[in-house]
């Protein structure tokens, strides 16, 4: 049995839907940001970078989106969430997610964690100002580049859909308007009305 | 033939490194970011981002570290650059690139590319401030949770190595001591002692 660790709003989704899609048993247990039990000792002890999300399996806890993503889809092949019989089409999906990881997460991150970045407030305050620049320019590149629609991919679902809707979930919260990314507004409108999607969100809501 | 741009001092070293490590037929292109090649009309048409590393392939143009290097390793199995074989295995050599991609290479970036995240002088010189601390606690975790030893992933030698290699090459510019992590200091050293390394960095060098 698998085991997601996560908070409500962060990128975890993207783990928690692939579980959803991927027809694994799991269970989920969630973390409450605001009371800080990701740096709780014995949260600690079990993802030492003290984040989310992470996945207890029967042989260790895995942490990072973009490796939990791969490691579903490889876990669990029948349901096809990542083009895995093909390497370049694969590494297509892995640099798709790397890119929400350590670009569009980290311009995100930027609004309310600037702390891990420098530590006077005055920074904090001038890195906030920027984020709907950089995210507007993040989408930007989504949109024109690497979305190709229907899906990320093409006509194949998959992780990176997961992935991307869970970071457009942000858009607004960013200050910028979904409305200049089309594609990527459709997209986040399908996956809304898909029942494993519905089930997820209101799981995490409950 | 695959052709791989890169500059001197960035992390498309790790994919060049790979490349070496394949047996890979391929070629390099240098771009001088002194000179700002990389946001270079001709460049930007080859990769949007503006960003090295990038790698043509017959199929297209492939960026992100931790994709490029997934791929070299899958594309050229008989190298046994990544645990192929084994889901959870390669699942912990994914989440320990993403980490450097998304999380050490990020801490690194705030010294000289604050640009990127605030349009302030102040704010750049608060973030620059904080780098060795950051860059510090990233390499403590590396130190004692992640790198298993003698290699990242054990006893097997992996794109994790190449990877941890060129990060740790930031460490002294980055106001860090190597010399605080031990099991990291070797592995460099045995990693530099290496023809395959001796080779790659003299070709960067040229």
């Amino acid at each position: 049995m698998l085991t997601l660790y996560y908070a409500r709003g962060t990128c975890a989704l993207a783990s928690h839907m692939a579980l959803e899609y991927s027809g694994a048993g799991y269970r989920t247990v969630r973390l409450d940001f605001s009371k800080n039990e990701q740096r709780s000792p014995g949260y600690l002890r079990l993802n030492p970078k003290g984040r989310v999300p992470a996945l207890v399996t029967e042989r260790g806890v895995l942490t990072e989106t973009p490796a939990l993503l791969q490691f579903i889809a490889q876990s669990f092949p029948q349901a096809q969430l990542a083009p895995l019989d093909d390497v370049f089409a694969l590494a297509r999906a892995n640099e798709f997610n790397s890119y929400l990881c350590s670009t569009v997460h980290i311009a995100h991150a930027h609004r309310m964690r600037g702390y891990r970045w420098a530590d006077d407030a005055a920074a904090h305050e001038a890195m906030k100002k920027k984020v709907p620049q950089n995210i507007g320019e993040c989408f930007e590149l989504i949109e024109r580049e690497l979305l190709k629609g229907p899906w990320v991919l093409g006509e194949r679902f998959s992780t990176c859909d997961m992935y991307l809707f869970t970071s457009a979930q942000w858009l607004e919260g960013d200050g910028v308007d979904v409305g200049r990314f089309p594609k990527v507004a459709d997209l986040r409108q399908r996956m809304l009305a898909d029942p494993v999607v519905v089930k997820v969100l209101a799981a995490q809501q409950a």
